[in-house]
């Protein structure tokens, strides 16, 4: 079905199909292949253009906008080089299920068989992270395709969908806007499925629900916690989460240890695992001689609900097939004091909890120092929570940007390791353009400190070549001449103290702020 | 064949291989998965290591190597987000025809079948950038893929081979070197083509040689230059080159210009294209109602060599039967002074050629200001000039990091565009930690230029949305402080003399330094 309108060419047919679906943010880094869509986008207002000086930061803004916003912004990517810059944080994307309209410019479709130096393989590189792949030949199918793709995008559990568009196409004329197409709802889970898990439960056996994706929603969550209650089970969420709406006022929900012993030790005498909307438990990384399960061979897996389905309908279904009572969330403890001593994980855990504004969305990258960080913050004022789901490092300043574009009038904090930092500085300077409201704080520890542990944990030993490529100093990076270079307000410091300040005088001001916290 | 050794694991084998193979130099940003090829760095001297904080550095830098050393660096990257980031440069490196040797590790064999938030298809993206593409299975097995590997990297005419190194193949006991295994000489021309095109050459028709990769080596150059010289033939090379010497006492050769328009005039009255080593020439990208050939339909294209040809035994050959005189290189011209007066391309390029040091390396990432750069330097000291021949920007700094450690002694002179440098900042720190000799001047106009001429050329009218996205002020980048940020010394200036001072300066210090020229 499309909407007549005056005559059009494709790219003008493409933004206007955007913005009838309510797609209205682009995140952009424009080349010459693309040069029609930007024209077009002074000719159809509505759509803000967040330009990104990288890929990367580009492709991760997009899915911190996803996991705040609940729709998809588009990307604006430049041939297959382009893509490729953005391939990680989709990778990430894709980890999180945030639906992302990935659009990628490419050559006329004439000129494609010159092989001319930008020519790569588009589709080949943008197949493993998407969900739907399509290269548009007409400028007259242009409007089709990206309402096809972004129902693709938006169906659940969501994906990246990965919209090819040759300039041809763009600039052709004969473009047709397309009238929205509806997310496929998510299939409910069929009654045998939530009688069997009631079963379960009700056998005596000790119990753990693991959930993953939309399970950790409020609503979702709070079912969940009603059945713990009524059944003694213990609840589990991912690793890596897309996003977890925690803080005062809310249910908690505690995280499985990354490392693989850690995670061993807190599954064990566990008899059944049963999935809502997560993968069964598997260790990040194998080690040698481990393995690459966490929980014991005679431990019994069984899915409640698979990340397709409704996840939040599952547990309600689930509650009430166990009658459990409703549960008013945990009361707030009294004032907490901002951290204080030593520089320390938990320190600084404290004074996120203690100061972390009223609505915050909290991006967090900050790795091996951060470790003390979610478990520090359940009482901290009512936020969201959004981590790095799929590994590739580099993700957490992008999403800052996307968050911050997403929502207006929450502050974003972005708690960032510097050697994952130094992957898409760049997203600083389009905090700095689009004056978004993030507070940065870089943990300074001036090594790949992950790399360290994982040498030791894989038995490796090292010595000093080896010790050097996990060392980011020599020279050390300044983050604040880094941040300032890109026009981010920046200031360091060392001490508990001095953190405090910074992050209540950043959080108050409008615009962004980084700190260099020097650990 | 393998060279018996005590029991090593599989890591080791693949350090001992590679050095056993001449390859000494490593690229790395390694993560858990690499820990033990990191460990064996330690145990078996000989490898020099050098990290990059991003992947894109570690790519740009081996193919920066491989033109320079005229030998195979290897990278060392994590999983599938880790090769994502670095495909941008390999695609570069892929259309240099550069030898690369490209180790990922990924998760270990036994692993995978989990789906790890790690887990992608490495292979998938590998293959597009490679001519070898393998995932070792067993340790006894990493010596001979890693000489296998090298032999299709340094095959004529070279390229990228993608060896996937699951983590328990490093870490597996079984380990075995492997001899080196010779690169497969270059197929000579047959001398029926020397006869084919010695015919077209006499035949008194307007001909042009079109030479590229190994043809533009001093000796093949002079060679082409007796074949003109004797024929009245033109010479051309390609838009984009890999490496070009040049300077005073060599033959100089004029690039196809970027912009279809100006190449077409170029070739007006052509009636036979010789192709040596180069492919038919194509524009860069389609523009609407224009041909992506830049030559006339009755134009004549044939083939002397292709590239994986050995190129100069073709021009060699093809002198002798025209029996074209030996020629020496034209005289140097008397001293040149640097530019002065109001700041511009012919203005800097004037300075360059007369400050350029000897024997100098010229990484070429200017983009629109640096216009006027490659032909107004034909008369400077001896130098090489290295092209990015892919197009995938962000190019410029990592290939200036990777030529300067293949060539200790010879200065480089990154100029490098703003635009393009922010895509691979990154590479300044690893300028500074190896302390290379490099000085890059950055041409900061603030602005993506080239696409704004580009939007006019597709046709395009913009307007403030429009060309907000190709601006890169609001806020200006401070290049200054992002240097000393990451290490590097650096200076500001806007003018002529500022430039020629600070220049001339850098060029005589040991290490890094950076000039931001605000243009």
């Amino acid at each position: 079905m499309s909407i007549e309108c005056a005559p059009m060419n494709g790219a003008e047919s493409l933004v206007r199909t955007l913005l009838e679906s309510g797609v209205d943010t682009c995140f952009a880094n424009p080349g010459t292949s693309e040069m029609h869509f930007v024209a077009a986008l002074d000719r159809v207002p509505g759509m803000r253009c967040v330009l990104g000086l990288f890929e990367g930061v580009v492709t991760g803004a997009a899915d911190g906008y996803a996991r705040i916003a609940g729709k998809p912004a588009a990307t604006l990517l430049h041939c297959g080089p382009g893509l490729a810059n953005g391939l990680a944080n989709l990778h990430n994307a894709r980890r999180a299920n945030s639906p992302v309209l990935n659009i990628i410019g490419d050559h006329a479709t004439h000129h494609r068989q010159y092989d001319t130096p930008l020519t790569a393989d588009v589709e080949g590189w943008a197949r493993p992270v998407s969900v739907w792949t399509h290269t548009v030949t007409e400028a007259g199918a242009v409007g089709c395709a990206a309402a096809a793709a972004l129902q693709a995008a938006c169906t659940a559990p969501g994906g990246v969908a990965s919209l090819i568009l040759p300039s041809d196409v763009s600039w052709d004329a004969g473009g047709r806007v397309a009238a929205p197409l509806p997310a496929i709802p998510p299939p409910r889970v069929c009654p045998d499925a939530v009688l069997k898990v009631a079963r379960t439960l009700r056998s005596g056996r000790s119990c753990l629900l693991l959930l993953g994706g939309s399970a950790l929603a409020e609503d979702a969550l709070a079912d969940a916690h009603r059945i713990a209650a009524a059944t003694g089970a213990q609840l589990l969420c991912c690793v890596q989460n897309a996003r977890i709406p925690r803080g005062r006022g809310r249910f908690d929900i505690e995280r499985m240890p990354y490392f693989g012993d850690a995670a061993r030790a807190r599954l064990a005498g566990i008899a059944e695992i049963i999935l809502v909307g997560a993968p069964p438990p598997a260790n990040f990384f194998a080690y040698p001689g481990k393995p690459s399960r966490p929980y014991a061979d005679d431990t019994a897996v069984q899915v409640l609900a698979r990340p397709e389905q409704d996840l939040a309908d599952a547990l309600r279904c689930l509650a009430e097939e166990l009658a459990a009572p409703p549960l008013a969330p945990p009361q707030a403890s009294a004032d907490i004091r901002p951290g204080s001593g030593p520089l320390s994980s938990a320190a600084v855990a404290q004074s996120l909890c203690a100061l972390l504004p009223e609505h915050a969305i909290v991006v967090d990258e900050a790795a091996t120092f951060g470790h003390a960080f979610y478990p520090g913050t359940r009482q901290a004022a009512a936020h969201d929570w959004l981590q790095n789901t799929g590994g590739a490092i580099g993700h957490g300043l992008p999403m800052a940007v996307g968050a911050a574009v997403a929502a207006p009038g929450r502050r974003v904090i972005a708690l960032q390791a510097d050697g994952s930092g130094m992957y898409t500085p760049q997203a600083l300077w389009t905090l700095a353009r689009e004056r978004l409201d993030v507070t940065v704080v870089i943990f300074a520890n001036r090594k790949y400190a992950i790399l360290q542990h994982e040498l030791a944990s894989v038995g490796a030993t090292a010595g000093a070549t080896a010790m050097s490529m996990l060392d980011l100093g020599n020279p050390d990076l300044d983050w604040v001449q880094l941040a300032t270079g890109m026009g981010v307000e920046a200031a360091k410091t060392d001490s508990m103290e001095g953190f405090n300040t910074l992050f209540a005088m950043a959080n108050q001001r409008p615009g962004p702020f980084l700190i260099e916290l020097v650990v």
